[in-house]
């Protein structure tokens, strides 16, 4: 029995709390988290980055996904908690768990800041009308991790106009405008991606996203910036002062949202705002629930951003490339695993200007390992390169000018047919969304089968979305926009694409204990023309990196297909080849060749 | 100034209501709607299938859309009522309309029975605060129609079970099954299509579509059907019977509902419920808005639905086939106008077994006429065909064995190089979405882009839905199934597609003033193959009715479209030459032929 287990239940026995709930999240629902955060990882040992745990007398359960069973099954050994495989065929929810063994008259606790207001929501409506009372202010797991790191308080630091493209003072008068349309008095928002894009500033507090841990209130003349005060440097002071946005410590949100005026009514979106705040909006207050008026403001970006963005890529694609020329030339030659490839592509990167640092954990993955969607090596899973087969790399890097995000299936000696013909339909796949052409209206849902189609036709399917958006120096991850064919329940996600949103466009294929194939490039959406039936968009590609000449059957590509790999390939010689050397240059050329007279 | 509308305002003002609502839905919110419930035509001598009257002291408006803003504006010019197009830039909504010019004091009357529970909703949310009563109650256009036509009570038939291949008891079962997951002690249903295809009944109160006026209430262990005793021979009374259905008076249910005891939970579909009858439900009952369980049950073809289906479209295959060898070979030689020809094509299909009727009104649209998508050909605008150009025909029929819907655009002589062109377009989209595979749990919404993409990279579009559901022997358009690119806020419309689904593939391109052309079939969803990844679907066309081959540019089909075709039009050969005269066989053999050797 994993002996904080036992601290956690002692502390519970103290407190008389029959079930104890720990998710993974931050204050902030951020897609990674700092280490002050890993209650989860301390409480069970699973390191994995989504997973709940819950406690109770007699029992522990962990709940998480399929990319997590194997690594779950291990770390859990001997430590008393079991495993539920989310989304396995009888497995019940957290939810359906905690309702049947919830016995009448006992209390569920959890800490209110790390649980979202939308899943506390449903977790109290789950328990309704069975006597059990939630309490939503225990940090027990806090209370017994002696050791337990601080809060990051990394220095903000100020993104210029030239780079944000937009002013603070413009951007808070957009989103005022937006309260205005709705009714709102107030706004709340405590993610950290859109507090940092709405006043353009950055930090470094959570792992890949370089944002600062804080809280946002504003009212139609007043912003208040709640953040920690060993973040600010006098620089950052000044700019905010200048903004007029006043600075307040980080934790005295909690007691500012619970003496909101009466009647005030405050806009929040109860998916990304936690429920320890929600709990605190005093009765007599009117809560607006819905989407934050960030969201889509930050997810179209303005030309400055997508202008930035295309500098960006020159960068990352000139390391990518590199990185691709030295792979092909030195696996075999030279002793090369995973985990070094990904070093030495991190190298690369940091070359380049204004690089910040990766966008997310790389992943490169040789071989069967390619097959596994979120692979990501470590000490015990990292192999040796060898000159033969398929090494799948999907990475990313945060530079001033934006944020990368690019994927390539580099054949690193031969290849067998059926390798050519997966990286043939996967490559139709992506340029065929990528050429789309279409009518301002449609959505990421309308498009997605344009990837999927040529893999459709033959029995296959990759099991994850074709595409999601990307921020600007922000969150790779990034709502609203994306690519995926099932309804989402995700607010906003029924989102029309509109010029200016970046996506990626991602489609796969994955063969299990074989090899796997995923090729993606950012897009970035742009007007083709406009006449009496409307607007008509489509995409240009913004990542600049050449497909695997080795891996393609050209004959299998339609006209259109061809012309469009042809035309990308002529873009990506023009524009990474004079930043290489010699030989890598003359490496470009072949690799970026025209095929046919076509 | 139109005598019925001062008439109207003469009981306004006896009623004292300040502006009073007139819509175009009977009780049932039914797509067509019987002579009876004209009221909005009464009053503004407005004759289109949609619009909104609203009739206020010193003045009254009409709000309609751009498919009847020529013919509306004709009609009510002299009448003193003012026409809205609805949907253009700066006019007001309805509710805006309301919003603006009810003043505090005054009342706003209309018949809650005219109005769905939503509607009435959205009006009643659009007033809120602003001391206007709401009453809705009244039907002062009735009482001003001194010759109103009776309420329909056409006899009620029964659909036996080698047709519908399910029976009433199992069907309400299945019912009762979904009620129960709901947590519903009753049922309210009050749309004809649902009624009808639970009870297996069909009847003839609502134009092209064969439904019987009714409400049907039931819950856990009681059935009742509210109907008109006209309409109920002793054999149907003997069926009703038999499935211990109860029968009550058609009225009875305003007050059934009334009675309902405290505590009950009564689902029922806002946007399917008149107003009338959910201000009856009593403070204890319980409202559970939800969508109908009999939706997508009904959507759902089984097996024996689908074969006669095949049958019905075979038969409707042979007359419509008939119907072009005798536009082409008689246009010219006899006369023939828009009119003349749907009645030509209405005999052909008389001749065809277990015909019940037109399953909407037939779209015979020649020449520049085509381009006007809802065209309907009146005494003013028919014209004669001259063995030039395209005519376009839209139209469909009621079987026994089910419901067809077709459109073919048909060369009666010379075309030109760009009608040609337009022609291939149209059909290439058509039969990208007919031929495409996907994995279960991808909805309309994610493939209506195959059949627009061809249009789309030319800068080109159709400003309508690619497809609708259609019901076996109910309405032709049904829900929730459907072909569209734009998310869309009815209920049930992110559905995904199912196996047995009927939806129709009906891409079109409209060039104003010169000709339209628009390609349907109707496709069934089946089942290709199961796999690892999931179930893959497709669809099998059940319209059996030849392409025109001189309008096709074979050139610019891709292979795999040209394979689709052949197979196509084998398929045609094949089923529908047995049921034709030595000429026309010959006639259709070319019509037929395969393209290439490819």
């Amino acid at each position: 029995m994993r002996q904080q287990l036992e601290a956690l239940r002692r502390r519970m026995l103290e407190e008389k709390i029959g079930a104890y709930l720990i998710m993974t999240d931050d204050f902030h629902g951020s897609e990674y988290v700092g280490d002050y955060f890993k209650c989860r990882e301390y409480i069970s040992g699973f390191t994995g980055s989504a997973g709940t745990l819950l406690v109770m007398k007699e029992q522990a359960g962990l709940w998480t996904d399929g990319r997590y069973f194997l690594q779950a099954e291990a770390q859990l050994a001997g430590s008393g908690i079991t495993l539920y495989r989310s989304g396995q065929p009888g497995v019940p929810s957290v939810e359906e768990f905690l309702e049947r063994e919830l016995q009448p008259g006992e209390t569920l606790g959890f800490d209110g800041r790390c649980v979202m207001a939308s899943y506390a929501r449903k977790i109290r409506a789950a328990l309704a009308g069975r006597q059990i009372t939630v309490c939503g202010d225990l940090d027990l797991a806090g209370d017994v991790w002696a050791d337990r790191p601080q809060l990051s308080r990394e220095p903000a630091w100020i993104l210029g106009e030239r780079y944000a493209g937009a002013g603070i003072r413009e951007k808070i008068a957009e989103v005022r405008r937006v309260m205005k349309q709705r009714g709102a008095d107030w706004f709340l928002l405590a993610s950290l991606e859109d507090i940092c894009w709405l006043l353009n500033v950055r930090g470094n507090d959570v792992a890949c996203t370089p944002v600062v841990l804080s809280y946002l209130m504003m009212s139609r003349d007043e912003v208040r910036w709640y953040v920690q005060e060993e973040a600010l440097t006098d620089k950052v002071r000044a700019y905010l002062n200048d903004a007029a946005v006043a600075v307040r410590d980080y934790r005295q949100i909690y007691g500012d949202v619970s003496r909101l005026p009466a009647g005030a009514r405050l806009l929040y979106d109860e998916n990304h705002v936690n429920e320890a705040l929600v709990s605190r909006i005093p009765d007599g207050a009117q809560p607006l629930d819905g989407e934050n008026p960030t969201l889509l403001l930050k997810a179209v970006k303005n030309p400055v951003e997508v202008e930035n963005e295309r500098t960006a890529h020159i960068r990352d694609g000139v390391a990518v490339t590199k990185f691709i020329y030295w792979l092909k030339h030195q696996t075999g030659r030279e002793a090369i695993t995973e985990r070094s490839a990904a070093l030495r592509l991190e190298e690369l990167r940091k070359e380049q200007k204004d690089y910040i640092g990766p966008s997310f954990y790389p992943i490169l993955a040789y071989g069967e390992h390619g097959a596994i969607v979120h692979y990501c090596a470590d000490e015990q899973s990292d192999i040796p390169l060898k000159p033969e087969g398929f090494l799948l790399a999907d990475t990313g890097g945060h530079y001033k000018e934006g944020t990368t995000d690019i994927t390539r299936t580099i054949a690193l000696g031969a290849i067998t047919e059926e390798q050519k013909e997966m990286y043939t339909m996967v490559l139709r796949g992506h340029i065929r969304l990528a050429d789309a052409v279409f009518l301002r209206g449609a959505t990421g849902m309308s498009l997605d089968v344009l990837a999927r189609m040529p893999l459709w036709e033959k029995g296959l399917d990759y099991n994850h979305g074709t595409g999601h958006g990307v921020g600007y120096l922000l969150s790779v991850h990034e709502g609203p926009n994306s690519f995926r064919y099932r309804p989402a329940s995700v607010r906003g996600s029924d989102c029309v694409m509109e010029e200016g949103m970046i996506t990626s466009d991602e489609p796969g294929i994955y063969l299990e204990g074989r090899f796997g194939v995923r090729l993606e490039n950012l897009l970035v959406c742009t007007r083709k023309r406009e006449n009496s039936y409307g607007i008509f968009l489509g995409f240009e590609p913004l990542t600049m990196v050449p497909f695997e000449q080795e891996a393609i059957i050209w004959e299998k590509l339609s006209e259109q297909e061809i012309r469009w790999l042809n035309a990308y390939h002529a873009k990506v010689y023009e524009t990474i080849s004079p930043y290489l050397d010699k030989e890598e240059r003359e490496w470009l050329r072949k690799e970026t060749e025209a095929y046919g007279g076509r």
